[in-house]
Protein backbone atom coordinates (compact mmCIF):
# COMPACT_ATOMS: atom_id res chain seq x y z
CA UNK A 1 0.00 0.00 0.00
CA UNK A 2 1.59 3.25 -0.79
CA UNK A 3 0.67 5.50 2.49
CA UNK A 4 2.02 8.83 0.85
CA UNK A 5 -0.75 8.59 -1.79
CA UNK A 6 -3.43 8.53 1.13
CA UNK A 7 -1.48 11.48 3.53
CA UNK A 8 -3.34 14.75 2.32
CA UNK A 9 -0.38 17.62 2.09
CA UNK A 10 -1.97 21.57 2.91
CA UNK A 11 0.33 23.65 1.89
CA UNK A 12 0.93 27.09 4.78
CA UNK A 13 -0.60 25.52 7.63
CA UNK A 14 0.36 26.62 10.48
CA UNK A 15 2.06 29.09 8.67
CA UNK A 16 3.64 30.32 5.53
CA UNK A 17 5.91 28.25 3.95
CA UNK A 18 5.06 24.84 6.06
CA UNK A 19 3.45 21.76 3.80
CA UNK A 20 1.53 20.54 6.38
CA UNK A 21 1.35 16.85 6.19
CA UNK A 22 -2.27 15.58 7.44
CA UNK A 23 -2.31 12.09 8.44
CA UNK A 24 -5.92 12.49 9.34
CA UNK A 25 -6.73 11.08 5.61
CA UNK A 26 -5.08 7.99 6.45
CA UNK A 27 -7.02 7.15 9.57
CA UNK A 28 -10.28 7.80 7.92
CA UNK A 29 -9.16 4.98 5.68
CA UNK A 30 -10.12 1.98 7.59
CA UNK A 31 -7.96 -0.24 5.36
CA UNK A 32 -4.70 2.12 5.92
CA UNK A 33 -4.73 2.61 9.29
CA UNK A 34 -5.36 -1.01 10.16
CA UNK A 35 -2.13 -1.44 8.02
CA UNK A 36 0.30 0.78 9.56
CA UNK A 37 -0.80 -0.23 12.97
CA UNK A 38 -0.11 -4.25 11.42
CA UNK A 39 3.02 -3.68 10.26
CA UNK A 40 4.17 -1.20 13.62
CA UNK A 41 2.84 -4.74 15.54
CA UNK A 42 5.21 -6.58 13.10
CA UNK A 43 8.22 -4.66 14.05
CA UNK A 44 8.05 -4.49 17.62
CA UNK A 45 6.32 -7.48 18.72
CA UNK A 46 8.98 -9.36 19.95
CA UNK A 47 11.41 -6.49 20.83
CA UNK A 48 11.84 -6.23 24.65
CA UNK A 49 9.26 -3.67 25.10
CA UNK A 50 7.72 -3.32 28.29
CA UNK A 51 5.01 -0.30 27.75
CA UNK A 52 3.86 2.23 24.97
CA UNK A 53 4.10 6.11 25.72
CA UNK A 54 2.03 7.93 23.12
CA UNK A 55 2.67 11.60 22.95
CA UNK A 56 -0.43 13.81 23.11
CA UNK A 57 -2.50 14.39 20.63
CA UNK A 58 -1.87 12.21 17.47
CA UNK A 59 0.62 10.11 19.13
CA UNK A 60 -2.07 8.71 21.40
CA UNK A 61 -3.95 7.20 18.14
CA UNK A 62 -1.50 5.17 16.96
CA UNK A 63 0.25 4.35 20.09
CA UNK A 64 -2.58 3.38 21.51
CA UNK A 65 -3.97 1.31 18.85
CA UNK A 66 -0.62 -0.81 18.71
CA UNK A 67 -0.73 -1.15 22.56
CA UNK A 68 -3.94 -2.91 21.98
CA UNK A 69 -2.46 -5.16 19.08
CA UNK A 70 0.35 -5.81 21.58
CA UNK A 71 -1.37 -6.22 24.09
CA UNK A 72 0.92 -4.15 26.04
CA UNK A 73 0.10 -1.19 28.66
CA UNK A 74 -0.26 2.40 27.31
CA UNK A 75 1.15 5.48 28.76
CA UNK A 76 -0.04 9.11 27.73
CA UNK A 77 2.89 11.51 27.56
CA UNK A 78 0.60 14.80 28.37
CA UNK A 79 1.04 18.51 27.74
CA UNK A 80 1.45 20.30 31.06
CA UNK A 81 -1.60 20.53 33.58
CA UNK A 82 -3.39 17.43 31.87
CA UNK A 83 -2.81 14.95 34.39
CA UNK A 84 -4.53 14.43 37.31
CA UNK A 85 -2.21 12.66 39.75
CA UNK A 86 1.53 13.52 40.23
CA UNK A 87 3.93 14.32 37.78
CA UNK A 88 7.02 13.92 36.35
CA UNK A 89 8.02 17.08 33.90
CA UNK A 90 10.03 18.11 31.00
CA UNK A 91 10.62 21.61 29.80
CA UNK A 92 11.85 22.04 26.26
CA UNK A 93 11.99 25.17 24.09
CA UNK A 94 10.14 26.16 21.15
CA UNK A 95 10.47 28.70 18.26
CA UNK A 96 8.99 31.21 20.82
CA UNK A 97 8.87 30.39 24.43
CA UNK A 98 8.95 26.95 25.92
CA UNK A 99 6.90 24.63 26.69
CA UNK A 100 6.42 21.03 29.10
CA UNK A 101 5.39 17.73 28.80
CA UNK A 102 4.10 15.48 31.89
CA UNK A 103 3.71 11.71 32.64
CA UNK A 104 2.69 10.00 36.12
CA UNK A 105 4.76 9.10 38.45
CA UNK A 106 5.02 5.79 38.57
CA UNK A 107 3.61 5.05 35.34
CA UNK A 108 6.91 4.16 34.06
CA UNK A 109 8.52 1.42 36.26
CA UNK A 110 12.87 1.67 37.21
CA UNK A 111 14.49 -0.22 34.16
CA UNK A 112 11.02 -0.43 32.01
CA UNK A 113 11.48 -0.37 28.78
CA UNK A 114 9.53 2.27 26.44
CA UNK A 115 8.26 2.92 22.70
CA UNK A 116 8.29 6.26 22.73
CA UNK A 117 5.15 7.38 19.63
CA UNK A 118 4.55 10.00 17.92
CA UNK A 119 3.05 10.34 14.63
CA UNK A 120 5.68 12.89 12.99
CA UNK A 121 9.05 14.07 13.64
CA UNK A 122 9.96 17.79 12.33
CA UNK A 123 12.34 18.96 14.84
CA UNK A 124 13.09 16.62 17.56
CA UNK A 125 12.25 19.22 20.40
CA UNK A 126 8.93 17.15 21.63
CA UNK A 127 10.44 13.70 20.82
CA UNK A 128 13.65 14.65 22.64
CA UNK A 129 11.77 16.08 25.53
CA UNK A 130 9.71 12.88 26.01
CA UNK A 131 13.05 10.81 26.01
CA UNK A 132 14.77 12.59 28.66
CA UNK A 133 11.04 12.38 30.52
CA UNK A 134 11.34 8.58 30.26
CA UNK A 135 15.25 8.70 31.33
CA UNK A 136 13.97 10.73 34.59
CA UNK A 137 11.17 7.97 35.60
CA UNK A 138 13.99 5.62 35.26
CA UNK A 139 13.43 3.71 32.68
CA UNK A 140 14.93 3.40 29.16
CA UNK A 141 13.85 4.44 25.62
CA UNK A 142 13.61 1.52 23.32
CA UNK A 143 13.09 2.98 20.43
CA UNK A 144 11.13 6.44 18.71
CA UNK A 145 8.90 5.50 16.47
CA UNK A 146 6.69 8.07 13.80
CA UNK A 147 5.01 7.19 10.74
CA UNK A 148 6.02 10.02 9.17
CA UNK A 149 9.59 11.85 9.58
CA UNK A 150 10.73 15.45 7.35
CA UNK A 151 14.25 14.88 6.76
CA UNK A 152 15.23 18.26 5.99
CA UNK A 153 13.58 19.46 9.10
CA UNK A 154 16.52 17.95 10.98
CA UNK A 155 14.94 16.00 14.21
CA UNK A 156 16.73 12.76 13.27
CA UNK A 157 20.14 13.97 12.77
CA UNK A 158 19.97 15.80 16.19
CA UNK A 159 18.62 12.08 17.36
CA UNK A 160 21.58 10.38 15.97
CA UNK A 161 23.44 12.46 17.35
CA UNK A 162 22.30 11.68 21.19
CA UNK A 163 22.01 8.63 20.83
CA UNK A 164 18.44 8.02 20.73
CA UNK A 165 17.25 5.05 18.23
CA UNK A 166 14.41 6.28 16.24
CA UNK A 167 12.31 4.80 13.29
CA UNK A 168 10.21 6.11 10.36
CA UNK A 169 8.12 4.13 8.25
CA UNK A 170 7.61 7.37 5.81
CA UNK A 171 9.61 9.75 4.75
CA UNK A 172 8.40 13.41 3.20
CA UNK A 173 11.25 15.80 2.11
CA UNK A 174 10.12 19.46 0.35
CA UNK A 175 8.02 17.50 -2.80
CA UNK B 1 -12.40 -8.61 35.09
CA UNK B 2 -13.31 -5.89 37.87
CA UNK B 3 -12.25 -2.95 35.22
CA UNK B 4 -13.48 -0.17 38.29
CA UNK B 5 -10.84 -1.47 40.67
CA UNK B 6 -8.12 -0.58 38.01
CA UNK B 7 -9.29 3.13 37.80
CA UNK B 8 -8.08 5.46 40.21
CA UNK B 9 -10.03 7.96 42.00
CA UNK B 10 -8.30 11.20 42.69
CA UNK B 11 -10.32 13.02 44.89
CA UNK B 12 -10.45 17.04 44.52
CA UNK B 13 -9.30 17.15 41.01
CA UNK B 14 -10.02 19.69 39.08
CA UNK B 15 -11.12 21.38 41.60
CA UNK B 16 -12.85 20.67 45.57
CA UNK B 17 -15.37 18.31 45.99
CA UNK B 18 -14.86 16.19 42.62
CA UNK B 19 -13.74 12.60 42.74
CA UNK B 20 -11.54 12.99 39.33
CA UNK B 21 -12.13 8.95 37.80
CA UNK B 22 -8.22 8.35 36.17
CA UNK B 23 -8.31 6.11 33.20
CA UNK B 24 -4.83 6.11 33.05
CA UNK B 25 -4.23 3.55 35.11
CA UNK B 26 -6.28 1.37 33.14
CA UNK B 27 -4.21 2.35 30.08
CA UNK B 28 -1.22 0.86 31.34
CA UNK B 29 -2.31 -2.50 32.81
CA UNK B 30 -1.87 -4.42 29.00
CA UNK B 31 -4.43 -6.43 30.13
CA UNK B 32 -7.41 -4.28 31.29
CA UNK B 33 -6.60 -2.17 28.21
CA UNK B 34 -7.11 -4.92 25.60
CA UNK B 35 -10.30 -6.87 27.56
CA UNK B 36 -11.92 -3.06 26.90
CA UNK B 37 -11.51 -2.94 23.60
CA UNK B 38 -12.25 -6.55 23.01
CA UNK B 39 -15.80 -6.17 24.46
CA UNK B 40 -16.23 -3.27 22.63
CA UNK B 41 -15.34 -4.70 19.16
CA UNK B 42 -17.78 -7.33 20.35
CA UNK B 43 -20.59 -4.68 21.09
CA UNK B 44 -20.44 -2.85 17.69
CA UNK B 45 -18.53 -5.86 14.94
CA UNK B 46 -21.92 -6.21 13.61
CA UNK B 47 -23.24 -2.99 14.03
CA UNK B 48 -24.21 -0.53 11.04
CA UNK B 49 -21.21 1.88 11.74
CA UNK B 50 -18.95 3.12 9.00
CA UNK B 51 -16.39 5.25 10.96
CA UNK B 52 -15.52 5.75 14.49
CA UNK B 53 -15.03 9.56 15.85
CA UNK B 54 -12.82 9.75 19.10
CA UNK B 55 -12.95 13.40 20.64
CA UNK B 56 -10.11 14.60 21.84
CA UNK B 57 -7.75 13.96 23.46
CA UNK B 58 -8.63 10.59 25.52
CA UNK B 59 -11.36 9.48 23.44
CA UNK B 60 -8.72 9.40 20.99
CA UNK B 61 -6.93 6.67 22.68
CA UNK B 62 -10.01 4.10 22.94
CA UNK B 63 -11.54 5.34 19.57
CA UNK B 64 -8.36 4.36 17.79
CA UNK B 65 -7.59 1.36 18.74
CA UNK B 66 -11.16 0.23 18.75
CA UNK B 67 -10.97 1.43 14.65
CA UNK B 68 -7.67 -0.71 14.34
CA UNK B 69 -9.69 -4.06 15.54
CA UNK B 70 -12.96 -3.13 13.66
CA UNK B 71 -10.81 -2.25 10.35
CA UNK B 72 -12.81 1.07 10.16
CA UNK B 73 -11.48 4.56 9.45
CA UNK B 74 -10.88 7.17 12.69
CA UNK B 75 -12.15 10.59 12.74
CA UNK B 76 -10.93 12.75 15.11
CA UNK B 77 -12.95 15.26 16.93
CA UNK B 78 -10.68 18.13 18.07
CA UNK B 79 -10.36 21.50 19.66
CA UNK B 80 -10.84 24.84 18.02
CA UNK B 81 -7.58 25.73 15.72
CA UNK B 82 -5.93 22.10 15.53
CA UNK B 83 -7.11 20.39 12.65
CA UNK B 84 -5.23 21.66 9.61
CA UNK B 85 -8.02 21.92 6.96
CA UNK B 86 -11.23 22.99 6.36
CA UNK B 87 -13.59 22.51 9.15
CA UNK B 88 -17.19 21.93 10.45
CA UNK B 89 -17.35 23.45 13.73
CA UNK B 90 -19.86 23.63 16.70
CA UNK B 91 -19.84 25.45 19.71
CA UNK B 92 -21.02 24.56 23.69
CA UNK B 93 -21.29 26.25 26.85
CA UNK B 94 -19.00 25.21 29.45
CA UNK B 95 -19.25 26.42 33.26
CA UNK B 96 -17.55 29.67 33.03
CA UNK B 97 -18.22 30.38 28.68
CA UNK B 98 -18.12 28.61 26.01
CA UNK B 99 -15.11 26.35 23.86
CA UNK B 100 -15.32 24.66 20.00
CA UNK B 101 -14.90 21.45 18.88
CA UNK B 102 -14.41 21.19 15.05
CA UNK B 103 -14.31 17.89 12.54
CA UNK B 104 -12.32 18.01 8.93
CA UNK B 105 -15.04 18.42 6.10
CA UNK B 106 -15.27 15.87 3.92
CA UNK B 107 -14.33 13.17 7.13
CA UNK B 108 -17.49 12.30 7.24
CA UNK B 109 -19.93 11.56 4.41
CA UNK B 110 -23.60 12.39 3.81
CA UNK B 111 -25.58 9.73 5.55
CA UNK B 112 -22.36 7.83 7.11
CA UNK B 113 -23.23 6.36 10.28
CA UNK B 114 -20.62 7.54 13.05
CA UNK B 115 -19.83 5.53 16.65
CA UNK B 116 -18.73 8.50 18.93
CA UNK B 117 -16.24 7.69 21.24
CA UNK B 118 -15.00 9.37 24.99
CA UNK B 119 -13.66 8.29 27.94
CA UNK B 120 -15.97 9.68 30.17
CA UNK B 121 -19.62 11.06 30.24
CA UNK B 122 -20.28 14.07 32.91
CA UNK B 123 -22.70 16.70 32.29
CA UNK B 124 -22.77 15.66 28.64
CA UNK B 125 -21.76 18.62 27.38
CA UNK B 126 -19.10 17.58 25.16
CA UNK B 127 -20.54 14.16 23.70
CA UNK B 128 -24.17 16.77 22.58
CA UNK B 129 -21.96 18.94 20.91
CA UNK B 130 -20.25 16.16 19.26
CA UNK B 131 -23.17 14.64 18.20
CA UNK B 132 -24.86 17.96 16.59
CA UNK B 133 -21.26 18.03 14.45
CA UNK B 134 -22.13 14.93 13.31
CA UNK B 135 -25.61 16.15 12.03
CA UNK B 136 -24.33 19.12 10.67
CA UNK B 137 -21.71 16.78 8.58
CA UNK B 138 -25.08 14.89 7.33
CA UNK B 139 -23.84 11.72 9.02
CA UNK B 140 -25.69 10.10 11.98
CA UNK B 141 -24.83 8.81 15.23
CA UNK B 142 -25.19 5.43 15.98
CA UNK B 143 -24.17 5.58 19.52
CA UNK B 144 -22.17 7.43 22.06
CA UNK B 145 -20.20 5.12 23.94
CA UNK B 146 -17.87 5.73 26.83
CA UNK B 147 -15.88 3.55 29.42
CA UNK B 148 -17.13 5.25 32.28
CA UNK B 149 -20.47 7.09 32.90
CA UNK B 150 -21.24 9.24 36.35
CA UNK B 151 -24.77 8.81 35.85
CA UNK B 152 -25.57 11.63 39.41
CA UNK B 153 -23.82 14.36 36.97
CA UNK B 154 -26.63 13.80 34.85
CA UNK B 155 -24.94 13.64 31.13
CA UNK B 156 -27.10 10.35 30.65
CA UNK B 157 -30.57 11.97 31.53
CA UNK B 158 -29.96 15.23 29.24
CA UNK B 159 -28.98 12.44 26.39
CA UNK B 160 -32.24 10.13 26.99
CA UNK B 161 -34.37 13.88 26.53
CA UNK B 162 -32.60 14.34 23.42
CA UNK B 163 -32.99 11.11 22.18
CA UNK B 164 -29.33 10.36 21.60
CA UNK B 165 -28.91 6.60 22.06
CA UNK B 166 -25.50 5.48 24.27
CA UNK B 167 -24.01 3.04 26.18
CA UNK B 168 -21.23 3.02 29.11
CA UNK B 169 -19.42 0.11 29.74
CA UNK B 170 -18.99 1.61 33.70
CA UNK B 171 -20.57 3.24 36.37
CA UNK B 172 -19.07 5.47 39.15
CA UNK B 173 -21.16 7.02 41.69
CA UNK B 174 -19.89 9.01 44.73
CA UNK B 175 -18.58 6.34 46.26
Amino acid sequence: MDLKKVIRTIPNFPKDGIMFRDITTLLSNGEAFHYVINKLADRYRNSPVDLIAGIESRGFIFGAALAHQLQMGFVPIRKKGKLPGEVIQESYNLEYGSDSIEVHLGAIGQGQKVLLIDDLMATGGTIIAAHNLVIKTGGFVHEACFLVDLPEVGGGKKLKELGIPYYAMLEFDGE
